[in-house]
């Protein structure tokens, strides 16, 4: 692994930055960076609180809810997930919006992964749960959420990423390591 | 699956969009849009022209690349991937990543997976491609890319994870779902 310590002094440094936009959700800059080499470049930032999101068995099937995705401009299935609030630590955000947007609550949530998941444009890091003794509560959706929820098997899920109706990476990730997690036993 | 029928309905129609942005990689807009209930809310639009990744093994081992992440700020080992140029397919583009940034070239590129990113905030769609039949070319890096490649085996894969050195959404993807084809034999 000796070319690693070589990159390792890739930075890039920030010389500008130009604050485009600021909305509820994201927020927008354009920095103006040194490379390696001394030259400059530009590099368009999207900021973003960072996610929760939680695999959650019940009976052996998914915890999956089904909203209007306005970016993809259709119906997308998904684990349940959501963006932290100010100051919100991630293991929480992933209980509340557990519970938000399906009723169900965790009496435990395990780490599993996180990952960013536009590294190339975006600061979003996704926090992923695995929801433990799952059992009923009360939902709660914001104001601008519409959204309906159900329980998927794993065959529905592999059709459902066949089909395009679950298609985001979250998702995708949730299901390999479920499915990882049906032929041995463990979450890996 | 009745509950999906009446869902199918939520759609966010839009009523007005305002362009807020337009850069290199990214462009923003903020959609003004009628919700299923009948009132108004606003959805922060990242429009993204997609992304390809590979998959690629050489001697049983995974083809990465190491690159100081702006948004992340912070170096990320991930597999080869790149934006579409505009009017490019998802496979030519899959092939020119990995050449330009690998130096490797595949007989054949197999589609494993597309998936959206950030559902929520980007319309950003990555394509994700098994390579067979990998061989050596020619590395040819864009004018602002910094960055080292080398193989891993799986086993050094998953201490990155662990340590955070790999830790972005396709590339763990891609491991599990090399773990489940070292496992089965088959790409699922």
């Amino acid at each position: 692994m000796e070319e690693y310590e070589v990159t390792r002094e890739q930075t890039e440094t920030t010389i500008a930055t130009n604050k485009i936009f600021s909305g509820k959700v994201i927020s927008l800059q354009v920095d103006t960076v040194l490379l390696p080499d001394g030259t400059e470049a530009t590099r368009e930032l999207v900021k973003h609180p960072g996610a929760a999101a939680v695999i959650a068995l019940v009976d052996q099937k998914l915890v999956v809810v089904e909203q209007y995705r306005k970016p993809l401009e259709k119906m997308q299935i998904e684990i349940p997930a959501g963006k932290l609030d100010p100051g919100e630590d991630a293991q929480t955000a992933a209980a509340r919006e557990l519970e938000e947007e399906t009723g169900y609550i965790a009496t435990e949530l395990q780490l599993y992964r996180v990952f960013a998941t536009s590294p190339g444009f975006a600061d979003e890091w996704i926090h992923l749960y695995i929801a433990k003794d799952v059992t009923s509560g009360q939902q709660q959706l914001d104001e601008d959420e519409f959204l309906n929820v159900f329980t998927i098997t794993l065959e529905e899920a592999e059709a459902y990423i066949a089909n395009g109706r679950i298609g985001d990476a979250k998702t995708l990730l949730a299901v390999l390591a479920w499915k990882q997690y049906l032929a041995t036993g463990k979450w890996q």
